[in-house]
């Protein structure tokens, strides 16, 4: 049976996994273990494969080594938590030279100094292809802890920044078209807004797989509904030129394209003025009752919100 | 710069990361983490890659996953610790069957649940070889840590069981001889029986790169020398016929094999004999002031003990 047959990779998940050992285990961006008294531990891991997540001719070893970091670091911060210390497994082609692991391992360390990350051990070995695994640890306080389950109905929806930017600097590589790359290559995670929103937020996921996948997941944990605005969604003057200069619908990039380590976050109306950061939020929609399922209304009609990266769809 | 003009993957981890930050970082078998009172938090990571850790046609998936979780509850045990948290990486191909994956998550469980490791999360991914990757969560009492630089002038240096029989099975299964190749195929760590060890060991490791590259790692950590003799390092019957088989020393893979997953520890010669375990220990050295360098004896001659297993060396 092929991993497509049963409805992709969150479905096999399901299938070969199970839940339970921890407060919070599988199902979210990080598991959560029992700590102190105060706090929780934080525990979660991410791959990145040579040719699925990155071409070598794309990225420099430094832009590799950056991602690697922030999409782990990510996955804590959509907990409320704060990283502390990461274990780096790494596979490399025998050809690999000594001076691309240490541009890599800059990128590495400069991410892990940004969010105060100890490397404190790893494993290296070789493979036909380059593979990155970051293991992180982080901390979050029992009050701060901030899960995709917490949604409730009469929420709104919001995301921070600007979304689609990495898939339109992806087909922009693709294509050899000119355009702003930076959100592919060099996508930043959103520490330091995500320790603000935890503080009011009743659910939270950050995107790695697109909007819509984020929206489905928050729905399914927190088992309500939720209606999304399109015109609401945010792009950037970057994105929205790359996406005329491919001919691309550009809201497609943000629903499925993921990567772009954004916040979305599920909130009491009242709550959100309460909350000042140094980036845009934006209402992109409301939590509904189950019943109302998850759609997108495009202006004109509501369809069943589908969508998001699966690495086994294609 | 190719890495084995720097001197192979041990050189490349000194140049391109930094100490610090942890209790015990980088250059043990785990990461010490500060945690409660008593006891410490202990971190690993391990990545096996198809094609250099193992070939899809010589393993069952299951097989594949028992390896994954021995392979780091090893890293755990050499520090005197018990396993607790895993987060599991994966990248499969992408006609990879369902059926592989249910097969190897059945192993990956039924060695976690030998030493009491609860999977609490995951990445899933694909790429064009399949990727395992294990970050392994642990526990050790502060009085029972057990480190490679603990290692004293006059301790006896012993291994458990018996060394060789992974490279053993992995030459059989090259050459397509007939033989006993479970030692390649389904190791197993001495959890149990480290943590016997660790309350008189003065150092330990485990080992996953040769008795040679062991020892020296103690060596190096400690500030010490040592003097391995050959004759003295145990292998079992089938190993001894696997290399008549083969015609190659069998003592070669004891020494720069890896993957067998015994312990090796130093011990004072008065300890040794309040450990009991289920199965043999063998004193195959002695640790030497520094200038004594680190030998191996045949019978004849005294040689630098050289060896080990390099991913980058060859």
């Amino acid at each position: 049976m092929r991993i497509k047959d049963i409805g992709g990779e969150f479905r096999l998940i399901d299938r070969v996994t199970r839940r339970g050992g921890a407060v919070v285990g599988i199902g979210d961006d990080a598991a959560v273990l029992r700590y102190t008294k105060d706090k929780y531990l934080l525990f979660t891991t991410d791959m990145l494969c040579e040719g699925d997540h990155f071409k070598l001719g794309w990225y420099t070893p430094k832009q590799i080594g950056l991602k690697a970091m922030e999409s782990n670091v990510s996955d804590i911060a959509a907990m409320g938590g704060l990283p502390t210390y990461a274990v780096i497994s790494l596979s490399l082609a025998p050809e690999t030279t000594v001076e691309f692991i240490e541009g890599f391992y800059k990128g590495l360390y400069e991410s892990a100094d940004r969010h105060k990350v100890k490397i404190v051990g790893g494993d290296m070995t070789h493979a036909s292809i380059m593979v990155v695994n970051v293991a992180l640890l982080g901390e979050v306080e029992k009050s701060m802890l901030c899960l995709r389950s917490g949604a409730r109905v009469g929420d709104l929806i919001c995301v921070t920044g600007d979304l689609g930017k990495s898939q339109a600097g992806l087909e922009l590589l693709k294509s050899g078209a000119v355009g702003d790359v930076t959100g592919h290559l060099e996508p930043k995670c959103r520490l330091k807004e995500a320790r603000k929103i935890a503080k009011y937020a009743n659910a939270m996921i950050d995107v790695s797989d697109g909007l819509a996948s984020e929206v489905n997941h928050i729905c399914e944990m927190s088992k309500i509904g939720a209606i999304i605005f399109k015109d609401l969604i945010p792009l950037s003057k970057a994105t929205r030129k790359s996406a005329k200069t491919l001919g691309i619908d550009p809201y497609q990039w943000a629903l499925s394209g993921g990567e772009d380590y954004e916040i979305v976050f599920t909130i009491p109306p009242q709550d959100l003025k309460r909350i000042r950061l140094d980036c845009p939020i934006s209402v992109v929609g409301k939590i509904l009752p189950k019943k109302k399922g998850t759609t997108i209304y495009d202006g004109k009609v509501r369809k069943p919100l589908k969508g998001g990266y699966d690495h086994f769809a294609r």
